[in-house]
């Protein structure tokens, strides 16, 4: 899994039907300092995450693995809010 | 799932029997400000996507959970035709 | 699934049992413009590909959805022989 | 698989019900020189691996074939705890 | 599949019990001309590969397709030892 910041939503009208009901954010990546990495992902949402939260998303088939997500066309699954992480007993990042 | 922009369609005749009747389109990188990124991907359409039109694509074994491409030997399909997308409440893109 | 050039053949006496029987090719990456790109596999060929010939291969386990791969442990398989493709209404490749 | 260390773990209230109970460990990437490498991963951790240790770790659906793991929303688990490792005979890293 | 170089082995005492008995190859990657390339990999190994053959070794779930890595937290293995290839018709390696 990786870091990644909700920065905002998508809309698709016309989609696979199995999408339907799914919540897709827009998530930009985040290094494992809390700053803002290289690449995005649009992944579905199975935690109802908000807009500048940090999330964890898993990628590939493990994306498929949530109640939500369940044998359809998505390869990331947003399946955690972060709340901390420490490095070398640091906190690095801590959710206000 | 990523952004991509459809600029055309790949004719290939010889092909495994699998793949007869699936439309392949080829599809370049878009990030996520709606530029042109580098890479592209050959993508089974599973909706119908037409020339430079703004889709997601999803890869892996995901791209096979659509009724089209299940049990395909495709990596990649495009599962959703975007309309738009913001980014901290401005809109990148929004479809014409 | 990507763009590859057939550029020579892989030659192993011993393997896995089950890959016994299948033709490894070695494909060089080919970019969207039809140009030599980074990179390489080895895949199964499930179209009978000769040297020289642009392909499309498939990876990961889409790449064992074919009747010669099929639960066999290969991760790309070269799945159509391409004829043509366009970019923006522009013949970029077609085959001579 | 490939190498990692650990340097943190991750905390988060909010997620997955299948997530319940797992510890997730920040991975830092590390080359096959023993030496920090960019990148770095959150996996389920299957062995108890602490701070500071040298791991190996699967990802993708290979994440998912250990018992803890086994049908949840992970890409990433450390499978094993490195004790040592050589580069044409000579040890490029022992445990203490 | 990419080519491979096996280079040394992994000591593991405390792992997944799933991989008791695994040989795990420490593998340098080769480019398609037979150079030393970026990167490396941890694989199982299926074939008996000895320190210092070329190898073919395979990743993701294809990886779990032999029969000693069947259902194990392993994501990439060694299939084949290569004999020879060629690009163009000119022989690049050679096995001696």
């Amino acid at each position: 899994m990786l870091f990644g910041k909700i920065v905002g939503t998508v809309v698709a009208t016309k989609k696979d039907p199995k999408l339907e009901g799914l919540k897709l954010q827009l998530v930009a990546g985040i290094d494992s300092q809390g700053n803002p990495a290289k690449g995005y992902v649009v992944a579905a949402d199975s935690v109802g995450a908000g807009q500048g939260e940090i999330v964890l998303y898993a990628t590939g088939s493990s994306a498929r693995q949530t109640d939500i997500t369940n044998g359809k066309p998505v390869d990331a699954v947003i399946m955690a809010i972060v709340d901390q992480w420490d490095i070398d007993d640091q906190t690095v990042f801590k959710k206000h």
